[in-house]
């Protein structure tokens, strides 16, 4: 029998957004919790980010982590960018595929990646030439809200959008960088810029599940995910971090969406995590199981 | 202008299933803590639990509880009662409505309330039998399955609720204890039940929010939440606690569906509760605020 493409396609991201906001990792460990990521069936996977390691000191040794990893297993291993000079040093590293981020909130891009907007689709532009025939995801951040100028309107998040596949983004993620999503916003932005996109949600506010479970009925089908929901600080109060993999998996899985993940595997990589950061995981999933797991007899 | 009903009615159970896992308050910091429930807008509060000190000391005082609430004040006020003795010591203390417990799990039913489902019954309809007029709710616990015996199938859990009314039962809330409850199995109760039924949520798995907002989808109006979520043991790995009130009325909010609640009076209460039990809340939204919030300037 022929086994069908998943219904559902889910980034892993936890190796880049979930690491970077914690103590440094070194390269081995980073490699085996990617190895245990692909070992669950998840097929894309941000691996690292080519950033300042003065300023992301958990993202050093990109080269390194890229260089010990598994190619040729099927997986596509992602690098995140954040200008040029990150891109030519991803590219000669063997970066399967690029993620440049750029912010629909100009006080966040300038405050994140210290570039206004236009200085952002430039540096786009210069990446899409260096990438060849690679793809370059474009990460648009703040696309349901900014902490700085509040509500965003969909149709601006719209055309940010399209002046960056113009630029030569060949893919596009929507990120809730600060868990400002709700059910409406996902359908007013998926209604201005259609659901052939990739969503990106966090749990700051406990809404990346619903937000994902409304995304879904909108016929997204393409997810940014962190194993074990790490991405926030887990220092800083309210900070909850990514919608955690094994979440998304389990409700797919009770939905019936195929998404080529085994759960059972997936919390194996969550334990494994866990224990080379040395901290409780702010997964729910992670730390109860899934809902099958009955009380001990 | 007439200010019509609310769309969506919420029981806050914060005081009863929230504090039943906390270290116990005293009885004028429960006083405290229901006053600003009440000033937040919540128009029914299950505030005390008519059960064995020795067994739950955190719900001991009850009757004290009951008796320094601001009554008048269009409040109804619940006590939740596992059996006629404990709805006896109820009505003596001038609750005014009763919150009759029982699961659609035998072996649920037996280890929370030493009874068999039969004995619960009855014990139903002896409890109607004293309440006179008063309203008495049937809380079925593990309603969207059970950690002893898995799935539950929803016409089992159906035909208990239908016992529960005939038993003289006047509103039916299906409770999702373990947090085993997902979109789908949701639909699939509520398509046995109906929608004019209460429904409680846990966040065990994360799961609590997009279960309500499926819900409310279904025509659904009544919920059961918990000031800060609290309700799971924040000793127990995975016991995240109740569906937080706080974060429902934020997606009601947003959603423009009218609740009567007030989301800042209710932060204010979520921080009161912290400071009462001396450690932080599940909830995110207590946490990180509502999503108007902004960065400081």
């Amino acid at each position: 029998m022929r086994v069908g493409p998943p219904a559902v396609r889910i980034r892993e991201v936890g190796p880049r957004d979930g690491l970077q906001a914690e103590a440094p990792l070194g390269v081995p460990d980073r490699i085996r919790l990617i190895a245990a990521l692909a070992a669950a069936g998840l097929r894309e996977i941000e691996a690292v980010a080519f950033v300042s390691p003065a300023v992301v000191p958990a993202m050093a040794g990109a080269a390194e982590v890229l260089a010990g990893l598994d190619r040729g297993s099927g997986v596509v291993y992602v690098a995140l960018v954040p200008n040029l000079k990150g891109a030519e040093l991803a590219l000669e590293a063997g970066a399967e595929a690029l993620d440049v981020t750029m912010s629909a909130s100009p006080e966040y891009n300038g405050r994140n990646i210290g570039q206004t907007i236009e200085q952002s689709l430039r540096g786009l532009r210069s990446i899409r030439a260096a990438a060849g025939d690679l793809p370059v995801d474009a990460t648009i951040s703040c696309s349901f809200g900014s902490p700085y100028e509040g509500d965003i309107e969909p149709a601006a998040v719209a055309s940010l959008a399209a002046q960056a596949v113009e630029a030569g983004a060949t893919s596009l993620t929507f990120a809730d960088t600060t868990g400002m999503a709700t059910p409406r916003r996902v359908e007013e932005l998926v209604a201005a810029v259609g659901p052939r996109v990739r969503l990106h949600f966090h749990e700051t506010r406990g809404t990346g599940l619903v937000n994902a479970y409304t995304a879904l009925h909108l016929g997204v089908r393409d997810f940014d995910t962190s194993i074990g929901g790490l991405g926030g600080s887990p220092f800083a109060a309210g900070a909850a971090g990514n919608l955690a993999t094994e979440a998304l998996v389990h409700l797919l899985d009770d939905e019936g969406l195929a998404s080529g993940v085994s759960l059972d595997r997936l919390l194996e990589a969550a334990a494994l995590a866990q224990s080379l950061i040395g901290h409780a995981l702010p997964s729910p999933v992670a730390a109860a199981g899934p809902r099958s797991r009955l009380a001990p007899a």
